[in-house]
């Protein structure tokens, strides 16, 4: 099943799913006054990151008890999460990585991305952005690749620039996309030269979650639950959502060659691509349309040839379920690192979120050379992670 | 793992998710002027039922369309499906299971059941769709049983009293719930005396969805996609999100007599498991609640315990991750009829819907007593599926 990459030592650790906030953007982020933003509170010893809509109702009652100079008692909940050095540290990052024993990581810009930058300066803002990814990586030379971010709030043409540009940039092994596009969604016809573009430059897409569900579907309580909700299930739904209006609207057929890495194994696609699939069987009006011919791809195609998922899933149920539906060669270890530290150990240490994923591995493939792949030897060589073709261009 | 229940003849096949909407309940729909209703089209066959929220613009197209009298061109598209005999006749039924080799069928009204009825009328109604029932059942003994509909439209004491009804009535072995709850969610505190009635009633709860995701979740091109965003994915979601804030709300510990049956094998439950119990273990807000102490069960603990799935997930991948977080002995087969009729083949024929699922119990429990546990022995011995303890009072 699993191929070796030639030319590299077996047996690696990759790390496909660990992001960063590069110095420059936390910049960006410390100057906005709506989500995403870096905001810093009395009583609480690092500056809060806060991104989700579902934060928002805490951010405001923390600013209205700010202004309110009467409150000591009933200090309001701090919204958000600490911005600790992990975020924006590449020291920080390697240390995380020898604790770990990851080989080699490759980094990508945490949600939301550039979804917010203005149309005028979001391709400069990428340029910059993704020169600081590369000259991290070049730091680190064998260690580090990276997935770039795009300028989707620019103009076309911007758009497709970047992606030339950060097809050149050494080290850059695909991009990362969120699931707004350009802000209708995947399914959105003018954004399909963007995919062909990043196909053509053999560039993989990281499919990433931010936006979640409404508010609404978590009801009246949700404030008693902390993040579990939006966190837990709004991420991995949305990526399915994103994913099956994909492929219902055609993507995958109109580009055949494009390579999407889905986070969170998929969100929940695995487990409900039994359930799609009937559906479209079941649809009178795709049926109406001319859609379910005999030449008709099925999701269970998709998954298998144009779909990667990393294996961050925290459970071997999950991860068995994400196997079985695309093939242990398509699985990519993953840790969500800098999100999900532990709150009771020193973050310096193991983290728990990591070792939940690489024991549900161990768990879920009894096939030692299976295990392996998902570990490291896939994205070695579904994303090229070695250094011997390719100029080092940039200085340390 | 999988016991036989004693008493009553091995490998029997039965259906635990199989929807009836008795003649009443038809004709209240048809009787509506807002979802869910029933409406007759010029150039549809059949009338049509239209129950969800994404199928509202499609409604009021053709709504518009029929008062202009203008278009003959470009007729918009019928809303909703057809309502063949298929959903109120029990003999079709009897004919379905015997097509598809189904002994014994626990019937259920489907969704909104009583959802959109008045409080003044919602106990009576409840009380006669429930009296339907039972007299279906007795008109075919050890074929039949069903899971009846609460009054939850009512005030607390009418839906205790109408549980009191329900339990004395011969073959009713359980209710069947939506969502909504008393309208803000199954994790409503009010709700709890309903559970703790149900569960010391020896009522298990077989939890179905209706009313999916908001639509902007589909985005703008979700109408060219047919029903299958909102079934395929906003079923099966609406019900993670709803067991998973039961969880976050300590229900299952508030009323541990409490059994539910989830529809389409928990929505994504067995999938997003391993995700839920991380981001509960890193949320800080539940650490300093004091809610992540030594004796907290985990969702894990609840699926093995209080949790019954259904085998309503068209996929062998499905199944065996529905299997891997409950236990085999834990699975019921169902068929979801009369919704998902063959397209292209005669109704009265095998239906695609009922083989995908069949399929999937054979291909993914290797072991023959398991699959056969799945296939009906678990319903037996779950849901008490035999004649022998009760005295037939109702005369066909």
């Amino acid at each position: 099943m699993a191929q070796v990459a030639l030319g590299t030592k077996e047996k690696k650790v990759v790390d496909v799913h660990t992001h960063m906030y590069p110095p420059e953007y936390v910049r960006i982020l410390e100057s906005r006054t709506t989500i995403p933003l870096v905001r810093s509170f009395p009583g609480a010893p690092d500056p809060r990151l806060i991104l989700l809509q579902a934060e928002v109702p805490l951010l405001d009652s923390a600013a209205a008890a700010a202004e309110s100079a009467q409150d000591s008692a009933a200090a309001p909940a701090i919204p958000g999460r600490p911005l600790t050095r992990h975020y924006a540290s590449l020291e920080q990052k390697l240390h995380f990585m020898d604790t770990h024993g990851i080989d080699i990581s490759v980094l990508s810009l945490a949600n939301p991305w550039l979804d917010f930058v203005d149309a005028a300066s979001a391709g400069d803002v990428a340029q910059s952005i993704n020169a600081e990814f590369a000259h991290m990586c070049s730091q680190h030379p064998g260690r580090l690749y990276f997935f770039a971010a795009l300028p989707l709030t620019a103009p076309l043409a911007t758009v497709l620039a970047s992606i030339k540009h950060v097809q050149a940039l050494p080290r850059c092994r695909g991009v990362i996309l969120g699931t707004s596009g350009l802000g209708q969604g995947l399914d959105n016809p003018a954004l399909l030269p963007v995919f062909a573009a990043v196909a053509a430059a053999r560039l993989p897409v990281f499919l990433h979650p931010h936006y979640g569900l409404p508010n609404d579907v978590w009801g009246p309580r949700a404030a008693e639950y902390g993040h579990v909700l939006p966190l837990a299930l709004g991420f991995p739904m949305e990526t399915t959502i994103a994913v099956t209006r994909m492929f219902l609207a055609g993507v995958f057929d109109a580009v055949p060659a494009l390579r999407m890495l889905l986070a969170h194994s998929g969100g929940t696609l695995p487990f409900l691509a039994g359930r799609i699939e009937s559906c479209v069987l079941h649809d009178g009006h795709l049926l109406r349309e001319g859609r379910l011919g005999p030449t008709r791809r099925t999701l269970w195609d998709v998954l298998s040839t144009q779909i990667y998922l990393d294996a961050v899933v925290y459970s071997p149920v999950g991860l068995r379920a994400a196997v079985d539906a695309t093939g242990a060669d398509r699985l990519m270890f993953g840790t969500d690192h800098p999100f999900f530290p532990p709150l009771t150990s020193d973050e310096q240490g193991p983290w728990e979120s990591v070792s939940l994923n690489a024991a549900a591995v161990s768990a879920a493939l009894a096939d030692a050379a299976d295990a392996d792949a998902v570990m490291g030897a896939n994205a070695v060589r579904v994303l090229r992670l070695y250094e011997g073709d390719e100029v080092d261009e940039v200085a340390a």
